[in-house]
């Protein structure tokens, strides 16, 4: 076996989950998923689909009516450029990432990622051999986090070969204002570097917006930069047991980026894709809502956790949690397994996400019921309480 | 882009059946895959499990009782020693393979492969950066093919991190007896190298055996010998589409699997393992009949092809495919595109499956309707009549 592939760190936030699982009372905010099932117009499409009997392979790249929705989907987010020639349909955003890192990075290569960040996103191109730098975005006193643009440049030189950015970010909440983008793109136009954007939490975006959405590279970018977005049905639409995303990429990939899928996963069931289909025809209905309610979520929970003594948090731009610090329990680890165990509350090590997490809890918002994160609140308040008196 | 990924090939099967895409009256036998839908007992599983809404992130190994329906499954039909604890569940046979060349190889190792195979298996070692080498089976005046297993002694050593091999062939429908097997684990063993068995087809069999499935290599290795072999549920249980396979290897290398699995594509979908808990317990209703049925369509083709003046084909021990060859034809490509156009006859060329297939056309045989193969044989000779006569 490989040895990077015996190295592969485990996920610490699986170590904390698996820790609390023989636990018949623990509130888990552990993971990046919704507690609410697939809306109903949705699986019955997948439904109708296998009663069809649509059990046959189909196109790598999807079927033609899906990557139509998708571009048309994109193209009224982010401008008319979006053509279907630019999207593939894939098993989930993981799967689309990993394609990528499959299509860009070549052993050795340098690949330089925005830290902290989802796991994956770093672990995907050391299984493709590459050479990983980290630049660390950087929480202000009041513990929203800022990427350094100066260190960010010197990182990313013509030697690099892929820029990996995931924003809105998870876990910090932050988010690439339209300028920023502008001045990263530019650069990697200078360095020749492609850029790798995950913006699967596009729609999660709490700022004042025309379109509902979280300013995106497709908004500058020409179709023939060197840009690659994924995306997922898995957030905005209560899709994350689905395994089902997509590509936006240059035209000229796209033909390439076919036979790839085919050596990975072949295609993807075609009465999953049907389900797609169906969640973008009714997107008006369900994502909106969804976004509602997770604002809905972070508005009672952050006020929540800044009034606790020694908390330190800020309202997340984008996304689905909240990333906050407590004063006293440096290493975020071990709080998670002892908050796991002693207060029956499950949330993520910051740690798992890159060191510059160390010391940080991420707590997943989205909850079907807002009264669970009340719950869980007072949970925290009251372990705090008895660790103060410890 | 990587060099290697604008290098993939075009498989040249898609080749062939895109010629035919504008063609009504074409009869396509070109795809590994039956033309009959899922049995409706798994499909109900799936759609019970979208009703009762499992749209949730799953384990990245796959569902316990997945697992150990499997592990149960493969040890009735390969002996004891096969425990949960060997077992991943995967996107589809092609991803477990893919998984298995991402844990096993590193850029810049050697890995050897039995050809004419499917070219998916000879990619995903180009795919992460290694050096191949290519075995040849030789076809026998009869047409049969045969592995020359002195040059494959010769081609593995100490070199060679992996041996790619998949019996029951596609597209040959050579089989690897037990005694070859042991002969090539043997060899494996004094070299260190890794075996990555490709036994999708074990059950479509159609040598006298007493349990139903070809010769694999886990009715004799133990299970700390470096072998990984890949199962799908596409051909056994009619469920191509599907996109469900698994990955039985060494103990010590599940856990480490689990986090490839969780980069690449996270997890499979619930209602999907679903359904393949119920295409195991329906097994002995579904797999018999469907391999029945096989031996049935195998039979009613061959007879015809070999009737065929210039043809020379060997009924195939396993597998769905005749593999057979035209005298007087042999650009199989040219061949293939050509009867697309002229016989309205889908095949796919044998030279899509390595350079020894140059002048092969390979014929899927899994037809619901036996008459199908007929008309399609009354094609060829109508074509080869009047190609005869020009």
């Amino acid at each position: 076996m490989r040895h990077t592939f015996l190295s592969l760190e485990e996920s610490r936030i699986r170590e904390v989950a698996n820790a609390g699982m023989g636990h018949a009372d623990v509130l888990p905010f552990w993971f990046g998923e919704s507690d609410e099932t697939t809306p109903q117009a949705v699986s019955d499409a997948a439904i109708a689909s296998l009663r069809a009997g649509e059990t046959f392979y189909s196109h790598n790249l999807g079927l033609p009516a899906l990557r139509e929705a998708i571009a048309a989907y994109m193209a009224r987010l982010h401008g008319g450029a979006i053509g279907v020639e630019r999207i593939a349909v894939t098993s989930g955003g993981v799967n689309a990432l990993m394609l990528s890192v499959q299509a860009l990075v070549d052993p050795g290569d340098e690949v330089v990622a925005i830290t902290p960040v989802w796991p994956n996103l770093t672990a995907q191109p050391r299984v493709m051999g590459a050479h990983l730098r980290c630049v660390p975005l950087r929480p202000g006193p009041d513990g929203a986090w800022a990427l350094d643009m100066d260190a960010l440049r010197q990182a990313v030189t013509p030697a690099t070969r892929l820029l990996v950015v995931n924003a809105p970010n998870n876990p910090t909440g932050w988010t690439l204002s339209a300028g920023e983008q502008r001045q990263i793109l530019e650069h990697c136009r200078a360095t020749g570097t492609w850029i790798l954007a995950d913006e699967v939490y596009e729609r999660l975006y709490y700022e004042p917006t025309p379109r509902g959405c979280a300013p995106s590279f497709l908004d500058i970018a020409e179709p023939a930069d060197r840009l690659v977005v994924v995306h997922s049905f898995s957030k905005s639409f209560l899709m994350t047991g689905w395994r089902l995303g997509w590509l936006v990429m240059p035209p000229a990939m796209t033909p390439h980026m076919g036979k790839l899928i085919e050596f990975n996963t072949s295609c993807v069931s075609v009465f999953t894709q049907r389900a797609g289909i169906a969640a973008l025809q009714h997107e008006p209905e369900i994502t909106p809502r969804v976004v509602g309610h997770l604002r809905t979520c972070r508005d009672t929970l952050l006020p929540l956790l800044q009034a606790l003594p020694g908390l330190l948090a800020h309202p997340a731009s984008g996304g689905m949690y909240a990333f906050f610090r407590l004063a006293g329990h440096g290493d975020s680890l071990a709080t998670a397994k002892r908050l796991v165990a002693e207060a029956g509350l499950g949330l993520a090590p910051g740690e798992a996400f890159g060191p510059e997490g160390q010391g940080w809890l991420r707590w997943c918002f989205a909850s079907k019921d807002p009264g669970r994160l009340a719950e869980g609140v007072a949970r925290l308040r009251k372990w705090l309480e008895g660790a103060g008196a410890v």
